[in-house]
């Protein structure tokens, strides 16, 4: 081999050493922040969530998988492997109050709300303080209301449920009168939500008993002051939305205020909730039902103590991989004043409920409740309505049955009746996803067109 | 620059390109598995892992934290910002049945045992399928019971329940006669445990009375076939580590079967439970107490309905966070025919028995309950006891107030009396973590060694 002019081999070895040894660095560092025990569960979420079911379903860790690998669970009326095939003649699903509204919201928010669960995660019945919630969770919480103002969380005790499902029950329970022979009549105004009447009756105590309607005991409640009371007050109502006021006063009058649905969501924040007993959960602010999560705000301590008793004796607290996530959720939520997560879930029921009003204002067999515009202290102005259902009406005489009217027509609503309202009432749930609700659009706007004497827009 | 040798420069040349190449192309392989919305809690879950707490005790996720960094939460006795700092004077707290024995074997196993949960995962109310169960967790239980052989599933309704705690009352519920104007009464074994009779009086329900100790109702039972009774039998038994059998027969008599315990950890396994209503919980087989997961396999579709009805209306089924966390958790108990897990639990647990046993053989002043030998199907051979507590009497006439003795002596036990046994019986946790364990053995060996005529060993 012929001898070479050295400088350009020197230059040439030395850069590429150099580059080695940068390379070489680099894979150090990276080393060195890698992953060990988790990289495999980390691995595992991320090849199911990037497999595709056509934005209309989900494949989950827990899913039926056909060898081991991730398989779609489809919206309804969605079809197939990947979710890509749409059923034309499938109803509009808005039954039930799944909040899936919000699932959007959490799939744009996937890196800082996962949580990783470690093997050996909380697996004592008890926290640090022996107590079964966790206080980081509580604070949390706490500053979720001072954020939203709309509950005063000064001088409250907190207590975590099984969802507002569970508190609702044990607040009564906690409320009623223990021992007496008279039981507490438990009410409340209709329309109302129908879980009150069945957990009453379910329970089948000698403590207490349903008993409808409160316009039924104005007049007793005011005047006999022995009658021990427990009245259910939903602000916003589910199902119209409206905002509302303790209807019976008394001595002997409790009042269980549900504010499930009191967020920036769904309605105007007037002011904050001042209660002796609120009840919130987390399924109407994140969206996550399936987690079961909820919690009351006590003032009294002696209810307080009945109601740990209650759910130490039902189920021992709640679920600590929930209470952990649940605080990862809320760390999201409450970043920049919440209001990605509020002005998200705002806007979208606010255009919800717009398109609906507006093919609704075509016809004259059907009506949805009107709602006051109130002022919002979360969002500093007056706002338009959002509610999460609407609640609506067949105004023609002959459409008595009016769950069957809209069935015909490819729309399963909740029967009024079950709110204790006339057959002629349906709720719609506006808070499910995005395809139901898309769906139930189409076929109400097809139902009206068809009304003789529906106004062309 | 003088010339140089050319060939010596090409070979490093080109070595070096080579390793460039190779460099680039591991690190290109690498970044295509890199990790991407999973890693930032992935990262935060090994750092609260990697933070020392002396090996008693734990940083978790949610704990309290100051500036943003994790905080050890400390064993009873340990304290310290890494929890090297003993309390010699610190009693033994053998009081709750928190399963923390099995903690270690989860520390053991973290890689298996991680689970990366999504932001949107599983949020709606209900599962695929329309029920509130997973469907793969189901078929992962049923699979641990044929490989366990402790419960016959074939022709079985399962559901899911937050822990057994709310699966025993629900059980109760359905069993019991509805708008009987005699309610059912509930029953149970001296010695028993005492959430039975806590939970009964709680909903304090017009349908279901507790009324004490099966003796009472042995000749009414088989003779009165309109009285209807619902006999809880807990085997084995809490407190005492015996297999049971119901001890009332008769037309109207149903049983609520408690199988908490029925696992290889605490038990020889000598047939599969074949019974109409069995309960199982997670956290007595894998450990996890905080999770609040368990389970009920029901005969009759009738009584399947009315506790399903039950946990709908109570909560809405269990967490799906926490369903998802013991299907992962399952999976690791199932791998190798459960060997792993059972034989570091029966070892645990027998070890444990077998060191109280050789304290307590010194002496006269206390005894524990003597626990026969059976045949195990699942080891397929005859295990020593290993019960999950030790029930222990105070032999001495003066010894009445047998809690007060050991608390004097620096033990913390349970009540006899809880139990409705003797005040000179007390359970004492042999299922909690080491350190607390450790520290129980240590008091009771003291306390032996001070006995007058205390034998030397």
């Amino acid at each position: 081999m012929a001898k070479i002019h050295g400088w350009k081999w020197v230059v040439g070895l030395a850069s590429s050493i150099l580059l080695n040894l940068f390379l070489i660095l680099n894979i150090y560092l990276r080393r060195s922040t890698e992953l060990t025990w988790t990289r495999e569960a980390a691995e595992q979420a991320e090849a199911v969530a990037a497999f595709s079911c056509s934005g209309h379903g989900h494949a989950f860790l827990d899913g039926l998988a056909a060898e081991g690998k991730p398989a779609c669970e489809c919206n309804s009326c969605y079809g197939g492997s990947h979710c890509s095939e749409f059923s034309p003649d499938c109803p509009a699903d808005v039954n039930s109050g799944d909040p899936l509204f919000l699932e959007p919201f959490w799939m744009e928010h996937a890196m800082s709300s996962a949580v990783m669960l470690a093997g050996w995660h909380r697996m004592s019945y008890r926290m640090d303080d022996g107590s079964t919630i966790s206080t980081e969770l509580t604070k949390h919480i706490f500053q979720l209301h001072a954020m939203v103002g709309n509950a005063v969380t000064k001088g409250r005790f907190i207590i975590f449920g099984a969802g507002s499902t569970q508190l609702l029950h044990a607040a009564v329970h906690a409320l009623s009168q223990q021992g007496s022979p008279w039981p507490s009549r438990v009410v409340a105004t209709i329309p109302f939500y129908p879980i009150y009447e069945f957990q009453t009756d379910l329970f089948n105590s000698k403590d207490f008993k349903f008993q409808g309607d409160t316009s039924l005991w104005k007049n007793a409640s005011s005047t006999n002051s022995s009658m021990n009371i427990i009245e259910f007050v939903t602000s916003p109502n589910n199902p119209d939305g409206r905002l509302t006021k303790p209807v019976l006063k008394g001595p002997s009058v409790k009042t269980i205020h549900d504010h499930a649905y009191y967020w920036p969501h769904f309605t105007a924040i007037p002011a904050p909730a001042d209660e002796d007993v609120m009840i919130f959960t987390i399924s109407k602010i994140t969206g996550h039902a399936g987690s079961r999560f909820g919690w009351a705000l006590i003032k009294d301590e002696a209810v307080y103590q009945k109601i740990l008793t209650y759910l130490g004796l039902n189920t021992i607290g709640v679920s600590h991989d929930t209470q952990l996530r649940a605080l990862k959720l809320l760390k999201v939520v409450l970043k920049g004043g919440g209001r990605e997560i509020f002005e998200f879930g705002q806007k979208t029921m606010k255009s919800r409920w717009e398109r609906l009003n507006k093919i609704l204002s075509a016809s004259r067999r059907f009506s949805i409740q009107k709602l006051e515009y109130h002022n919002c202290s979360y969002f500093q102005k007056v706002t338009e309505a959002s509610p999460a259902y609407a609640w609506l009406k067949c105004e023609r005489e002959e459409d008595l049955d009016c769950t069957a009217v809209l069935r015909a027509a490819g729309i399963i609503g909740r029967e009024g009746t079950l709110y204790h309202a006339e057959s002629r009432y349906v709720r719609l749930s506006l808070i499910k996803g995005e395809d139901d609700v898309d769906l139930l659009l189409q076929k109400m706007d097809a139902l009206v067109s068809k009304e003789e004497g529906a106004q062309n827009m």
